[in-house]
């Protein structure tokens, strides 16, 4: 049997002495579970050991491949578990057309926005989605992602989100990277379709959860989008079909959906950009994790979660690339750490604990990813750095310096530096 | 002899077809001289022959190496202009002291700011400064860079200085891509000697000046840094030394640097971000350049220069990445593209001229670098992209696809996508 062992290590392992399985909320996101100097030990795709100092030796024989990182960072690998990253098309007219000084009315006018996406979506083959969508997967995984979500949601029939789920179905099992799809059926309005809202509930919801048993079903709660009511109502069908609930809520305004989410038992609220303190504050004491997409608040100037009074207040936080072709046209979740320091004010471990832990929790993937601890996936990464706050202090770095998918290792300076 | 051609590529290739040699100002900076689908061979590290079409059948038994970049864009590598990636220390404890709100006097009181990384240039080597700098490099090029400016400024003494101009050179025989040094003596003003202005313009730069003929003389005129007074007289010295000058200007306060340079022929001024309307016109109407700087602006969230207003008046812009310690840890010159767009209002095109051929005319290589044209070192990126208005409007990308410099390869997608 191979065996694999980083040695040399500072391990940030996320593991938690008192085993709790939980999201990590409040204080506890400060405790990165750091061994100074130890190592790690693979096999068949699993970690099968690690302690600090040295690693016994190997027996004669064995088939042993020792990697020296000499005192970097070995961390789980980051988990992204909120992206669009399936789509066709191009939006770069629109923001050559907004750099004109176009507003958003006229852009809609001249057919840009979600519905352009949309349009490209339902013109595209499964092939064609599922080829765009490998692609990114690949840019996300050079900067770190070893796991992602992926949403639906530029469909919007049941034919072509079920397309869209097709295709997110098809990158899984052609990559290594954990690929989790989502759907979100419920992401804009059909403006062509009277009958969308109920045709989305009553006839694409049933379908998408008797071809993906179990899905996660996610809405766009905002002005012009899906309404508090619609948002409901969507949410008690897809109770009552078994699929757990997500909602993109307060991105630019409070309609009462985090409160929703809460009373639905929902997973998670993400965006959180104008939530009111009294939500924020019923979130953090919730059982409901909050999501944090600052690349779309960069992205557009339009402020920042306030993930510090989340935090203080005990909420349990992830954070996610929020990867789409419109708000976020990045695949890093550095990038996401990076804006959650410097702009929500979390601090580095904070940030690093809802990129990995408290990200597997939001997909219910802690019992496999997330953490560096015997019997795991072997999902790791190896920082440019002997310090993890270069995850927060630096950014638009090239991504770190190995990345191991299920035990294989993916060298990823071919500079030879 | 062996021959490598990029085919099935959109070459955007800089060149200009009236073959001036000169900065691209106002208008001029919009035209990318692109070929929408062409070809470029390289033999022996220069650039032998392009043109639109398909590449003329290889010989019988020539030795041809032919990549099919389908599609993609190919462009001449960037040139990263402006930075100070020659340092030692780390500085993340400071900014988490920022980050729990420290003051900027009490990081300063604490010993933080720039004279910390001053007292770790002091107390390294020059093989570790000469490491550190090969390390960033390497990231630096993992982005797209393959010339890179690298001033001194953290010796703030004539050993000091000299030592890390020395581990500057030793860096750029290590390594493939172009590494220039500039001789950043004014970079502040050293607390603990009185003598600290006189002994930079009369000890220092002759020493510099005789080690490194022709280097380039720069200083930073800011409040409690270089005065304007004092930078006329380095800059009088540096002439008379046959220094080219260039200086940091106006990145806080508006002292008259940018009067000054125009004066003085300096070939650029860098910062820009408090540069006065009438500054900024005379600058546009001089044969000084000017260096965005957008990355540090965006560190400090401080703002951003005029780059629109610059470029509309007719100024030659270049855009640099800034790479420091302190106020820009950010080694990646497409987050400077991707914020001088979205930041500072240049177009993407702008932009590109800006960071390829006017970057070389602010180091005095385009007769070498920055464009695609025969008989040039072939320093080239295959962009992951076929549309190079990506650099633009993604942003915290994984770099290029493929690298060449020198006319060798460095494929950058070990995951095989």
């Amino acid at each position: 049997m191979s065996t694999t062992i980083l040695e040399n290590a500072r391990l940030v392992t996320l593991a938690q002495g008192n085993g709790a399985r939980t999201p990590r909320r409040g204080d506890e996101m400060e405790h990165l579970g750091v061994i100074e100097r130890g190592w790690v030990s693979i096999e068949s795709g699993r970690i099968t050991g690690m302690d600090e100092g040295t690693p016994p030796g190997g027996e004669a024989g064995s088939d042993e491949v020792r990697i020296d990182v000499e005192g970097r960072v070995v961390m789980p690998g980051l988990v992204d578990c909120h992206t669009h990253a399936c789509w066709a098309g191009c939006r770069f007219d629109e923001f050559d057309e907004k750099l004109r000084g176009a507003s958003y009315l006229e852009i809609l006018a001249a057919g840009g926005g979600i519905m352009s996406t949309v349009r490209s979506v339902r013109s595209a083959s499964v092939e064609e989605l599922t080829s765009n969508l490998l692609h990114r997967i690949e840019q996300m995984t050079r900067l770190g992602s070893t796991t992602i979500e992926v949403k639906s949601g530029y469909g919007l029939s049941t034919e072509a989100e079920l397309k869209m789920l097709e295709a997110i179905r098809s990158a899984k099992q052609l990559i290594e990277p954990i690929v989790i799809p989502t759907f979100l059926g419920a992401h804009a309005i059909d403006p062509d379709n009277p009958d969308f809202i109920e045709q989305t509930i009553n006839e694409t919801l049933p379908a998408v959860a008797q071809a993906f048993p179990g899905i996660a079903c996610d809405a766009y709660c905002e002005d012009g989008a899906w309404s508090l009511d619609q948002c409901r109502r969507l949410f008690e069908e897809a109770q009552a079909l078994g699929c757990p609930i997500r909602v993109h809520a307060d991105q630019f305004n409070s309609l009462g959906a985090t409160r929703l989410a809460i009373e639905s038992g929902a997973v998670s609220v993400d965006h959180l950009e104008a939530t009111t303190p009294d939500d924020l504050r019923a979130l953090a004491h919730s059982d409901t994790m909050g999501v944090l997409l600052p690349a779309s608040g960069y992205h557009l100037g339009e402020g920042y979660a306030s993930g510090r009074a989340f935090v203080d207040l005990g909420g349990a936080v992830a954070i996610a690339s929020n990867f789409n072709p419109g708000s976020a046209p990045t695949p890093s979740m550095p990038f996401a750490i990076h804006l959650a320091v410097n702009r929500c004010r979390l601090t580095p471990s904070e940030a690093i604990t809802a990129a990995t832990w408290n990200a597997a929790c939001v997909l219910g993937l802690q019992d496999e990813i997330g953490s560096i601890e015997i019997g795991k996936r072997a999902d790791l990464v190896v920082l440019d750095s002997t310090d993890e706050r270069a995850l927060a202090w630096e950014f638009a770095m090239p991504g770190p310096r190995l990345i191991m998918i299920a035990g294989q290792i993916h060298d990823l300076t071919p500079l030879g530096g």
